[in-house]
Parts: C-alpha cells; sequence; structure tokens
C-alpha cells in the first residue's frame, strides 16, 4: 500500500451559514454535483482505492469548525467497514438474487411505515432495525453502486432532499449534533449487481458507551417507525 | 438464539463516590473479585453466551449516574467484535505458533516505549498503533483466555494496576469521561491457546466523527510512546 491519500473541505457557502438547510437549493445541488465531481477526478489516480465524503456538525459529532463544511478523503484502501457491508451484500445476493438495498427499497415503499420522504428518483427512510435515534438513509430508487456515477438529475433531487431531511432533523431534535456519510462501492470495482450507493445519517443524541465499543451492538431507545412518523410530520 | 439474557449494575461504594480511584485498595480487589464471580454464576446458564463487563464515567462516555459504577451484560450471542478478536488472534497463531499478545507483552517488556506499569502478574500499556489517545490496554503477563479464571492474586494485582492506571490518566488528562471493556473469550469455549483476555481503557478525549463511521479507521493525534511516558511520570 502507498502512503498517498487526498483530504479536501468543501466550505458550503461564502456566507457564514451553519447549516446545508440555509443555502438555496440550488446551492446545495451545486454542492452534491462537486462531491461527484471531486471524485470522479481523484480515481483516475490508479493508487486511489476508495474516497469517502462525511460531514460532520457540531461539536459532539467531531466539528471543529461551525461555518457549514463537509469533506472529503481518499484511501489508498478499501476500508474493513466498507468491505465489510460490501460482503454482506454480496452474501445476500448470492442467496436471493437480488440487491438487498433494492429489497429494502421495494419494502419500504410498500410498508410506508419507515419512509421519511420519496420522491420520483430518491427515498429516505428510517432503517429496519436502526442502530441510532432518527438514523436515516438516503438512497437512490434505481440501483447504482457508485456514487459518482450518478446523473445530473440524481444530484439535483439528492440534494433537493437531503436539505428537507435534515432540515426536519433539526427541527424534530432541535439542531442536533450529527454525521452524514456517503457509503458507495470502491473506486475500481465494476458496476456491482449486488451493492447499491446510499447516505447515512447519524444524529448525535445518544453516545457510544463501553457495551456498544465492546461488542459492535447498538441500544437504541426510539422504534425507527416512530423516528420517521415523527419525521414525516415536522 | 433465545431472547434470554443480564444486566447487573456494580455500585462501587456506598459512599457517593466519583472514581474507583477513591476507593481503598481492597475495596477495588472486592470489585474485580465480584466482576469474577458474577460471571462464574451467570455462565452455568448455557443459554448464556457471553459476558461483558465496562464501565462508562462522564456523560460524554455514556455515562448517566455519577456515582462510581460498573456494569455487566450477558448476551445469547457472542458479538461480531469479540468473534472478529479472536478470529485475527486464531490467524496470528496459525501463523507463529503463539499467542499474539503473549507475544506484545514481550516485545512491550523488552523495549518499555510503550510500558505505563509492570508488576509481577500484571503489564499496562499504551498498544502500539493506538487508536485512541492515551488508549491503555492492562494484560495478566501469563497467557489466560478468560478472566472469570483468574486467581485471587490475580484479582488483586489487576486491581491495584487498574486503580493506578486510572489515576494516572485522570492526573494526565484533568479527569476525562473514559470507557473501559473487559475483552475475554465466550464462556462455553475451552481454554484458548490464542486468546488472552485483558481490559482496554478508552479516554473519551476525541470524538468519533463521519470518517471513523464511516470506515472504522481511527486519527490519532497522540503517540502511544508520548502517551505512555507521560502516564509513567505523573
Amino acid at each position: 500500500m502507498a502512503g498517498v491519500g487526498a483530504h479536501e473541505v468543501f466550505i458550503e457557502g461564502p456566507d457564514h451559514v451553519t447549516s446545508i438547510t440555509e443555502l438555496p437549493d440550488d446551492d446545495v445541488a451545486s454542492l452534491v454535483g462537486l462531491y461527484r465531481a471531486r471524485l470522479l477526478d481523484l480515481k483516475r489516480d490508479r493508487r486511489m482505492k476508495y474516497g469517502i465524503i462525511f460531514k460532520n456538525r457540531g461539536a459532539s459529532a467531531g466539528a471543529s469548525l461551525s461555518h457549514s463544511h463537509s469533506q472529503l478523503i481518499v484511501l489508498p484502501v478499501v476500508p474493513k467497514t466498507v468491505q465489510d457491508e460490501m460482503t454482506g451484500a454480496e452474501a445476500y445476493y448470492g442467496f436471493r438474487d437480488r440487491c438487498p438495498y433494492c429489497d429494502i427499497l421495494a419494502q419500504e415503499t410498500e410498508d410506508e411505515q419507515r419512509m421519511v420522504m420519496l420522491t420520483g428518483r430518491v427515498a429516505a427512510i428510517c432503517p429496519y432495525a436502526s442502530r441510532f435515534p432518527f438514523e436515516t438513509w438516503i438512497l437512490p430508487r434505481a440501483h447504482a453502486s457508485h456514487f459518482e456515477s450518478c446523473s445530473d438529475e440524481d444530484v439535483e433531487e439528492m440534494a433537493f432532499v437531503l436539505k428537507r431531511v435534515l432540515r426536519k432533523l433539526e427541527v424534530a431534535l432541535h439542531d442536533p449534533a450529527y454525521n452524514f456519510v456517503i457509503h458507495t462501492a470502491p473506486f475500481h470495482e465494476p458496476y456491482q449487481e449486488h451493492y447499491h450507493w446510499h447516505l447515512e445519517i447519524i444524529p448525535r443524541v445518544v453516545q457510544i458507551a463501553g457495551f456498544e465499543w465492546g461488542t459492535g451492538f447498538h441500544i437504541n431507545p426510539v422504534a425507527p417507525e416512530e423516528a420517521a412518523s415523527f419525521l414525516r410530520q415536522v
């Protein structure tokens, strides 16, 4: 493994805004488009294996600056967390011959209980057996393994939903600290039938403590059905 | 898997103490002895597969009470985190024919750079490539896979070192929030040649943020050699 990589910070507005939700829709779309552009550029370097886009908002989510920003770190290795997620999805695909995320989307669209927001191209859900209170995932409804392959229309609708879901979380949880992370397939793997990129939002309303560190299990006092119902209404 | 388990809270003193370090040595030894006794009792139930002993101290480590306490959760399943640690140790054993923790102890005892405290039976180290600033592990020097099999002498010396290491961390980091977790082999596995129980202390001085969630990698701004050197001196 070569000791190379990249770290970039997206400063989300020239004015001192502290949340994406203060930006006009067009600016949020530009930001998501910029995430895509930077990944497409950096993956041209074959030494780079994985790019992770994330946002830390609020001190307890690890943010050291209040000016609204997000980050990109590109690594010369595929992280174990990503590898595990891919392996799990592949095992399900081997069993069902369907992408697990496509199955989740079909189920949640029909069931509606854990659905937060649904547009033509994008769905936001509180996932079944959520690890964290008000954990919310945003997924493209059409199968796609790599975030950076999404179309301009996808980018625009993703941005539209992201801004509104974050606003719902801000209202519901009184402006919580949160992290979001885009989960996407590694740079140089071809289109994956079994993997589906998505964005995970983790509001930081409970602390990770000894039990979670020692087991990897999570204790979540809020059922995702309740969280989704609440978020639909705000 | 049966939906059974246990959750017990150890209240560490009748007076309102907020740290183990305020207790006399004998009381700390009684506490560690009680951890052992409760595991030995609960593992008699064959449905119970794993017992995890942990402490959360301070609000940012997830503690909801300030009166000094620790906890035991017994599960009807071996957690993935534990399974991964066992599998990793077994792979090393298959390669070297030695327990990886025994090798670490031999190296750290000779090298001394990452050693925090060393007694006849117990060692405290800041592990090589620590994930967190001032992460400290306490291990029995003699090979042992199950914490609950330790002798009275082990319990006493473990308690002696634990109290002093926690005190060092309190002084060095100005009374930080922290978690500790005892890592031990699953209840019903026989004595493991490749696994070595130990106690991991994680001071909560940095936040887990989006990068850590998305990758499982950790960014640690304090080299373990510096942390150990500092802890030896306080």
